[in-house]
């Protein structure tokens, strides 16, 4: 049987259909595809007829401008009841795509209780720890039983938005809010009753702080390997758990903010395929502006040069050849650097290693790309003296473009500048002004006809 | 207090200051920093005094390659120890890294039933999903009640490897080994005594198949938002399953080897720090020979043209910034969209919307940078002819690294390569040649001097 498409389910308004295509629909890109193609009005008619649990389904399952839409085009009863519906964490990331008006109109729609907790979420710094948290956790006071616990756990279960994750451990906490410990709910299954859960949990518990980094918080799920991570504030009060999903979502964010920065453009922050020709324009034409004015410097150096181009041509003949293996050299070690160091394989204190190891690599990249240098150079039938120049300074551009490359990125980290700002194109320009100097200026100690210039 | 060194730990022979010092060394950069150092009489210590759960905690907290060192080093009776502790996935790889002497006589050692489940998982492709799963999972049959279903979890957990992952799903499998359904074991304890499980079970499970990649896996569990996933061989009968830890290790080396493609160089499969500058060389030479093989095309454009040159020398100013800025404008496309396509956002059939998206997007820079042209022309003094020349230059040059920037990717998916393959340096490389030779066209239509040529 073919799936029906989604724009037929929202025009025929049928919840059953709704719900067999979000069945066959299974990817998060399939159901993205078909609900950026709604227009607005279909939208609107989608968040009423539709059985709450299948739209919650539907804005888990896409990213959050595309949910924050259907949020806006629905009524305020259908956005409210959404909202309710959704993981506080999922809840507050979608407000904060809303505008002021149509967020508050939300806020003032839920239970107060509920939007108490939204609204603490969104007081946290958007890339905090906390701003990712679920504040609903199940916790019990050390004093309680295993039966005890169990049975908080099931009274709670059914107003609590517990699942696989937000349900694996119980917090132990004191009655002034400090965690005291934690321990998984198998273990409390699996126990004797009477058991206290005080001798059953486990005190080193790895918490990370609510205004850490998002980031720190995914790495700490990851270097634990635990399925959440408690956020606790100054005072080392439970505030709510980072879990592995978000953690998830968040590494996948900040690699693909990584390679954008890497490929020499600002972030796009939407999906690709919902960004418009003027937002691509917009991340990319500063870069793009800022590289072309540094690279211009190279017109400057040339024009410097021009008599030395005039009387040896052939000198021009390999500019681009030289600055290009320049470039490449040095784009191959910084986008594995800014890799390593986004991490958290290396660190600051690694950089003489760093250093050492690219400086070797270097010389013998270096000796290896003179030789086909050589060649090439012969097979141009430029004759020895230039051949020697064009050799020499293969071996100098390498060496600095390696030098460059592996300073550059840690020191944007010692000043907390983001290390993934150093892109192939930015080491490819500074490689190529300096580069062509380096060029000219060997030339001119090994070419006889410059001896006069 | 300060934090022992792992060297002085294991000069001490101590079991508890191991555990000591693992509690102060939380991150797996910082353990793995203090491993590699060790020297091999001291890894092979080290195995035989620790308490076995703590070198299983070290050994899961660093990369195969160092894990695989330590049980190198052990003497066989610790190495068989230690694997026999290991989570059977994490057994399976680092039995890989071994040698197949060390591995045939690990696995010899072992308990019978756990070394045929070694070897089964060892038997699959590495990079299939069913190598990277648990094989032990908790399952109960149809009929089964939810109390016995409990029941059967507490005394299989004993001699099972569980955690919060695996222990999250209940399989139901019918008798011939079939999956039939699946229960969290939140809802089975929450459930009453006597309920059947199959009335409490999932029937609409989402499953990957044994030879699937594992980085579909991956994205499976992450666009289901699942825990754990099943793996089943063809006939439907549950192999095991995929945890999210895994998947997260998967996404993340992915990202890894793509962020390494895509700077112009071969994945280098081992952290970078354990790097030696050899492999390093390795990885990275075969593209700059590549490169400098395709880009050493332009010593030949550039000879074809240097009567051109030599009658107009202000023309070899710009050649840097004009091939420059084509490669950078390729870059920032590559980079986003392999990042795009990795991810599953830009499939085949959006190539047509990419398209569009790119040309339009590339039609507004190709404007803004022949402004900036425009003036840098003006400012090196070059007079109008030249800076129309360059204008025209730099919007043909930016469109056509537009065009087969976006082209690339998708075209080596199509031919079932891996799009991460177009790098920077490869775009910069294709565009510095062929932006050469418009440049030169443009130059020979609008230069009155170049008539005669």
């Amino acid at each position: 049987m073919h799936a029906p498409e989604l724009a037929d389910v929202v025009a025929a308004a049928d919840p059953d259909a709704l719900a067999d295509w979000l069945h066959h629909r299974a990817l998060p890109a399939d159901r993205s595809h078909a609900l950026a193609r709604l227009p607005r009005a279909a939208l609107r008619a989608l968040a009423g007829f539709a059985a709450t649990d299948d739209t919650v389904e539907l804005l888990d399952s896409v990213d959050d401008e595309l949910a924050a839409r259907l949020l806006r085009a629905a009524v305020p009863a259908d956005s409210v009841r959404l909202v309710d519906a959704l993981d506080s964490d999922r809840g507050a990331d979608l407000l904060r795509e809303l505008d002021e008006d149509t967020r508050g109109r939300i806020l003032t729609g839920l239970p107060a209780e509920r939007a108490a907790a939204l609204r603490a979420l969104l007081s946290w710094p958007v890339d905090s720890a906390a701003a990712h948290m679920v504040p609903e956790t199940l916790t019990v006071s050390p004093g309680a039983t295993a039966a005890e616990a169990i049975d908080t756990v099931r009274t709670r279960a059914s107003d609590l938005r517990t699942d696989a994750r937000t349900g694996a451990y119980i917090f132990i906490v004191e009655s002034d809010g400090r965690l005291a410990g934690v321990v998984g709910f198998r273990d409390l299954v699996l126990a004797a009753p009477a058991t206290p859960v005080a001798t059953l949990m486990d005190t080193q518990v790895r918490t990370v702080a609510a205004l850490d980094d998002a980031e720190d918080a995914a790495r700490a799920l990851d270097a634990y390997d635990l399925v959440a991570v408690p956020v606790v504030d100054e005072r080392g009060r439970l505030l709510g758990i980072v879990t592995e999903d978000d953690a998830a979502d968040i590494a996948a964010e900040e690699a693909t903010e990584d390679a954008e920065r890497q490929g020499g453009s600002a972030p796009l922050e939407v999906p690709y395929l919902r960004a418009s020709p003027l937002l691509l324009w917009r991340k990319r034409i500063v870069w793009l502006l800022l590289l072309f004015a540094a690279e211009a410097y190279t017109g400057t150096v040339l024009r410097h040069f021009a008599d030395e181009m005039e009387a040896v041509v052939a000198l021009a003949f390999f500019i681009p050849l030289l600055i290009g293996t320049g470039g490449n050299t040095g784009t191959q070690i910084t986008t594995t650097l800014v890799r390593a160091m986004a991490t958290g394989q290396v660190r600051l204190r690694d950089v003489p290693a760093v250093l050492v190891k690219e400086l070797s690599t270097g010389a013998m990249i270096a000796l290896t790309m003179a030789l086909a240098a050589v060649i090439r150079a012969w097979t141009l039938g430029v004759g020895p003296e230039i051949t020697v120049t064009v050799a020499l300074t293969v071996v100098a551009i390498v060496l600095w473009s390696a030098l460059i490359s592996s300073v550059l990125p840690p020191l944007l980290k010692k000043i907390r500048v983001d290390p993934a700002l150093v892109s192939g194109p930015m080491i490819s320009t500074i490689v190529d002004g300096t580069g062509l100097i380096i060029y000219f200026m060997i030339a001119h100690a090994t070419l006889s006809q410059l001896q006069g210039l």
